[in-house]
């Protein structure tokens, strides 16, 4: 319902979804994740949820800071490849996973996931995080009928 | 901070806490668990994360009905047994762990708890869950100086 009328509410989003293993991926680009850098980025086959560890999470050094809009996102063909893979949650360590400036226009990174019944998790802190695998257990609030809703997100070592 | 003044806030709770194995335990009786009933509750020795599965769990099915104080707590005695074992968390599938009546003067049961930075779950569902060991992921939200959050709460199967 984020951002497709009469869709899902995040109280009823599959736990099945916010458990299980997890890839946390490193991309030292500038700008965009793209389905050519995924490509060549030695991600396993089966893996159902990632988190992208990107120059935003040095952000988070300075939490106050105002918005900026100068981050890295997935592009639509980073879209693509992950609804493609299956993906079952994708998350990014800044405030949007949605690219900044004219490519934004129709918010094809947010539709293509959202209707893949993806979920989208913003606002991580990856900084102390080293790329690797893990189990996540990602608590999102239940709020009734919410398009959103705040989530405590742990990485287990194994 | 929820009942000692200068104390800790929910945005520090330990994450060594929130997270990792964890006892559900049944409690069959019509009113509080006591000490001298966990004394004889097989919890084998070195559980730090317990969570008690009571009649309380059955008032979910009616969660919009009004606050009941009728429900199954921690008394004093369990509060005192849950430190001297060296828990790390304790809940409870009702809206408060403390018991309701004459027995409240003072809070004995939070303060006893909340003394020993043991943290407390309260509103736990558990009419669905079977006793035994989980894994738990106690995804308490970081209000930043919060004297409690809610929290999205998974026990993960083995």
């Amino acid at each position: 319902m984020h951002f497709i009328e009469g869709a899902g509410t995040v109280d009823q989003l599959p736990v099945d979804a916010l458990v299980g293993p997890c890839r946390v991926v490193e991309f030292d680009g500038p700008r965009h994740i793209s389905a050519a850098w995924l490509e060549q980025a030695d991600i396993p086959e089966g893996t159902e949820r990632i988190l992208f560890k990107t120059r935003n999470s040095e952000r988070w050094r300075e939490p106050v800071k105002p918005f900026d809009r100068d981050f890295v996102a997935l592009d639509r063909t980073a879209a693509r490849w992950c609804v493609d893979r299956g993906m079952k949650l994708v998350g990014i360590d800044y405030l949007s996973i949605e690219p900044q400036g004219p490519e934004k226009e129709g918010y094809p990174t947010h539709k293509m996931l959202l209707g893949a019944k993806i979920v989208i998790v913003e606002g991580l802190d990856l900084k102390d995080v080293r790329p690797g695998e893990y189990d996540l257990a990602c608590g999102a609030i239940k709020f009734e009928g919410g398009d959103g809703a705040p989530a405590r997100v742990f990485l287990i070592e194994r």
